[in-house]
């Protein structure tokens, strides 16, 4: 693929990657000053967006492209999972050094369209620019019906807490993770989860269409940061059994554990469920572990009880990308 | 003020600057996974997105912070102005360095929310992190009756052209821009047209609901750059009268002619109309000078007619980021 000459090219490229992939919703998409989007009646739209940054997020030494196009928008569809929403488009802001405007562009473009197509979330436009180095930074559009978003303020005092699939795996992957080279498509489950993260898109909708969740966030910096924000949302503290976390059987179990309480990028669904709905969830939804990992406490701590009954304070651990 | 320690802190700075700025439209706004937005019934949804990057788009040490927030919503909202629409909110994603995190966040924010006000765009969300160069990317979403928006491919050989205000004195101004500390509240008009661009939202909206432009878009690279674009989605061409163009009378002719030709960052509006309906155009909408600068041909080449009649061909010179 030759190597584009001037923005317009960069476009061209965008657009080509996203022909086949248009959605009715989108009155106009690329090519104008702005898109248009047309959403369904009677429904609340969802916004939201989330920075893809070369050494901050990945490393582009390390992190396949296809993967990379795969990821950012995946992520920020989780938000939109944790909300009980339907992703409906997305705009891509583009900023890349020039070599990698020819071959890495459209290996990138196919893992954001494999994403784009996963999720029904249509490219509705964007805007690309040149820089040293790789930013990516995509908003999400999606929607759901007035009333059945579930947010983060909604737990109570005796609510049970869930989570959705294993914790830790994305970032024990990320420890082991090979130079991209080496990666080609990788059977590794802790790899895939970390390259390729599923937003769980069904089970957000269910659980907001059931009116199953209280409260509901996905989680992206780890347990030990995302749950005092739901905590502190709703006004309440919780309280973690360690035995029953679903932490990773791919390595010991002290190093899984603390990775299942502290490990970024993981995506799954944290969310809490009244007591006297807790028999309607079932222990696997579409083939997604769903396990019930503490309960929702007056007291505004968050504690970790260990299997002799103990507990002690949980502070936060997880990413955050001001702490040095 | 004291350095924010953690990315809670900078959210909680954004969250303070624009706690008076609340929209009834958003039902739900900071603080959770993602925003709610209640649209206007029976309307079409714009959506826009647009880097503002350090070195790229300003520089740090010339440019103001409140001149930065002001100018990276502006010229976003200038794309829904181009449209014809009316703008509702917008998500901020903002990379910045640590000690960017305390005083500098405080009055870029100033700009930001004066913006905000100003146009009427309420902050729904964002997405912060930390980087060593200042990144930002603005995505706002408008509104526009449907059938209403006005798309670059709607211009037919015989419109006549016209441009909004003055052009060239932003890339004027950037050549004469002094330091930041020097600059305060300057009344230098070409100086302030850089700092603190005016989307033409009032008119942009009139032109629409009018239906007097056939095919508007905004002037944000260039002349030179920007009319081949909207030729191109109309599939026309276009002359342009050189004696006619609004070019600023704060510097020499022949340097004035060269700005309003190249120069970019002007967020003024190009549009057509159609021959029948010129007359209907007043010489000033709201203070802001309309120009007949040329007309729309079918030969599709951008010509530039000089006083004696002569016509040479005019290339894209105007601002593009991956040209070196």
């Amino acid at each position: 693929m030759r190597k584009p000459q001037n923005e317009q090219d960069v476009i061209q490229s965008i657009e080509r990657a996203f022909r086949s992939t248009r959605s009715r919703a989108l009155v106009l998409s690329l090519g104008d000053d702005a898109a248009l989007w047309r959403r369904s009646d009677n429904k609340d739209t969802i916004l939201t967006c989330d920075w893809f940054l070369e050494g901050t997020h990945f490393l582009r030494p390390k992190h396949p492209p296809d993967a990379i196009g795969w990821k950012c928008l995946a992520r920020a569809i989780s938000d939109i999972a944790a909300m009980g929403g339907q992703p409906a488009c997305f705009l891509l802001s583009l900023a890349l050094p020039d070599q990698l405007a020819g071959r890495w562009l459209a290996d990138f473009l196919r893992g954001l369209r494999r994403a784009s197509r996963a999720t029904a979330c249509a490219l509705a436009g964007g805007d690309t620019t040149r820089s040293e180095r790789l930013l990516i930074s995509v908003a999400v559009l999606g929607e759901v019906a007035p009333g059945e978003a579930v947010l983060r303020s909604g737990a109570r005092p005796g609510d049970l807490l869930y989570t959705s699939g294993t914790l830790g795996e994305a970032e024990l992957a990320l420890d082991q993770l090979p130079r991209r080279e080496k990666l080609g498509r990788t059977a590794n489950p802790a790899l895939r989860k970390h390259l390729y993260p599923q937003p769980r898109l069904a089970l957000g909708r269910w659980l907001a269409e059931k009116r199953l969740a209280s409260a509901m966030m996905d989680l992206s910096d780890g347990l030990s940061s995302d749950l005092p924000r739901l905590c502190a949302a709703s006004g309440v503290g919780a309280t973690i059994d360690s035995n029953s976390l679903p932490i990773s059987p791919l390595t010991g179990r002290s190093r899984a554990l603390r990775l299942a309480l502290h490990g970024g990028d993981d995506y799954e669904l944290l969310f809490t469920v009244r007591p006297g709905k807790a028999t309607l969830l079932p222990p696997r939804f579409h083939g997604v572990q769903l396990t019930r990992i503490g309960k929702i406490t007056r007291a505004r701590k968050i504690l970790l009880q260990d299997s002799y009954g103990g507990s002690t304070p949980l502070g936060p651990g997880g990413w955050d990308p001001f702490r040095t």
